[in-house]
């Protein structure tokens, strides 16, 4: 039997737009292993209870149930030794490491705040108060002022994108001539972005969206056949 | 004939703080090769005008000449392939490379904020003209201005620190278990700092200070044996 990883999903069910699903997606891309997501909403608490906690990405795979995209991207490599390495080498898990830290305390903050009141609108009807309720408490405001200042924040975002800038300068990926890994950690936050909302991120020109436009077109433009805005 | 190198000094010949050089003096103890550095003050442009451009480090090795920080990284990776290697891996190279421009875009302009009225102060009596005209020019303002709220640029830098913070709570480099160019280049942002001025830069317990101590105790305990404050 196929693998099988419990994915957010919107409104509508080919609607996927979780940072964190979609480094599982591209990881399970990357290793060219058969898989099929399960849509999943925040209030299905209920559906995901085998796996001992309440978030997606849950993998499943056989017999094993792994949980949280960091473990499951360490299962694929222990799992699949023969498909390509997520990692390429030790260094390349510690780059890997840092760019999901870089990417959650840089970027995702900046992007929660330009995308807060877009993503309450494309979630299933069902969902909607899980998530005002439980972000307007950790935001302590409604989630419209919280958004209320974008293009601040957007400002902010492409300010924290500098040395990845930088570096898209100077070769196609953060994983060098390959996307690896690093690559699909940071490309999670941008189709977040990309699922959830039509507010432009980046400006014309700008190195990054050239690799954006890149990670859209891998496997087929995998990423990219699924909603946007 | 050992190696040399070019290495600014402040108004004492062993007092040495240029994030760049820096990476080169660990570069070159990570390599185990024997060196020498040749004090240097900004305004000694005709000292390395050989080099054909005016910054340190410049390296001489035998008949070969390299300048800047990362071509000399590269320069010994290829000319001393037995000796342990800067990057580890292709993927480490790309992690150093990451580094370099995370360490240069969100680091360095919140440190020279903090550093600026203090760097004056250290420099040789005959460089410090020249360093506070660019530097005022640059800046748009006066150095002691542009230090005035040396408080918050350092909230700044603490705030940037934050990725860097999370993977020193899981292992004692950023390159692994043992450190390499990344740590490098990033711990020459805190030499920098070390040997310019006794401003606390770190929150006490924090996992980053944790990792400095260990950067400070490699080789001997090298770079601890420069001048600080």
């Amino acid at each position: 039997m196929a693998i099988r990883f419990y994915d957010l999903a919107g409104a509508e069910e080919a609607r996927r737009f979780s940072p964190y699903c979609w480094r599982t997606h591209l990881s399970l891309k990357h290793k060219g292993l058969d898989f099929a997501t399960i849509p999943w909403r925040f209030t299905d608490k209920d559906a995901i209870a085998f796996s001992g906690q309440g978030l997606v990405p849950v993998l499943v795979d056989g017999d094993r149930t792994v949980h949280d995209s960091w473990s499951i991207a360490e299962y694929l490599e222990e799992r699949y030794p023969q498909a390509p390495s997520l990692f390429g080498s030790p260094q390349g898990r510690h780059f890997a490491r840092f760019a999901k830290h870089w990417t959650e305390t840089a970027l995702l903050a900046p992007l929660m705040r330009i995308l807060a009141k877009d993503i309450v609108e494309r979630l299933h009807p069902k969902d909607r108060e899980y998530f005002r309720t439980s972000r307007e408490k950790r935001f302590g405001t409604t989630l419209e002022a919280f958004s209320s200042e974008r293009d601040q924040a957007r400002e902010q975002f492409r300010q924290a994108l500098l040395p990845m800038r930088r570096l898209m300068g100077e070769q196609p990926f953060l994983s060098g001539s390959a996307p690896a890994l690093a690559d699909y950690i940071v490309f999670g936050a941008f189709q977040w972005a990309r699922g959830t909302s039509s507010y432009p991120l980046l400006a014309e020109g700008d190195p990054v969206a050239a690799w954006r436009e890149r990670m859209l077109d891998l496997y087929g433009g995998y990423a990219r056949a699924f909603p946007a805005g």
